[in-house]
């Protein structure tokens, strides 16, 4: 079962840079810097969900490539699921094609896995399990 | 004060076609279709969010031109806000380019305004005001 967005994947260049938007202009609760697989990231709390600003170095990266061609902006969207092997089960017998077959951990140490945006009409979903 | 994200904005080629990941393989929550504008719309509730598919048969449209650069996808955030006109002259002030000056009525006849993702990094914000 899908139970909320945890988060919005943002693909920036200067995650410091694009932090000050959130912070200091719409006054909202920002964490830490968290490094994680090359990743610069920083997350920022809006109600039951968050903004995940991203900034990798490599230019061979997901993030730089996306970056590369279609310019800095959301990037994927997280949604909470309360079993996530379950779940990737469900959607991939729905006919969903998965980029990860099983979850793996994730920046913030949760199961995580995403679906292929050919499936979603664009729109790039990863799933995440956390115990709440 | 930014209070939640209301919605995310996709941009889709077919609104009915996009909608069935949404209700048949998520298993969401499924609005009306709504005509706005020459828009076609669907809300998709998701905890205290939801999503907002967009389709628009204007070749000469914002979503239909979003489509053909960057093709289908989450085209915006919108944000709710407790009052809109205060928040809009608040960012101004912090540097922020405005595509509405003032609030205007949104598909769901709530006032709704733009901000420039010059001024945010990329991503198109929306605010929007609901007496809740």
């Amino acid at each position: 079962m899908i139970q909320r967005i945890d988060h919005l994947g943002v693909a920036v260049k200067d995650v410091e840079e694009s932090t000050k938007f959130y912070r200091d202009v719409l006054g909202l609760e920002t964490g830490e810097l968290i490094e994680h697989h090359g990743m610069r990231m920083v997350f920022i709390k809006i109600g039951e969900s968050n903004f995940e600003l991203i900034e990798d170095g490599n230019p061979d990266s997901v993030i730089a490539k996306y970056i590369e061609n279609k310019g800095e902006g959301i990037h994927h969207v997280s949604l909470i699921v309360d079993d996530i092997e379950a779940e990737l089960k469900a959607v991939k017998e729905k006919g969903v094609t998965l980029i990860d077959e099983k979850a793996r951990l994730g920046a913030e140490g949760f199961p995580v896995a995403f679906l292929h945006p050919k499936s979603t009409n664009g729109v790039l979903v990863e799933f995440c399990q956390k115990e709440e």
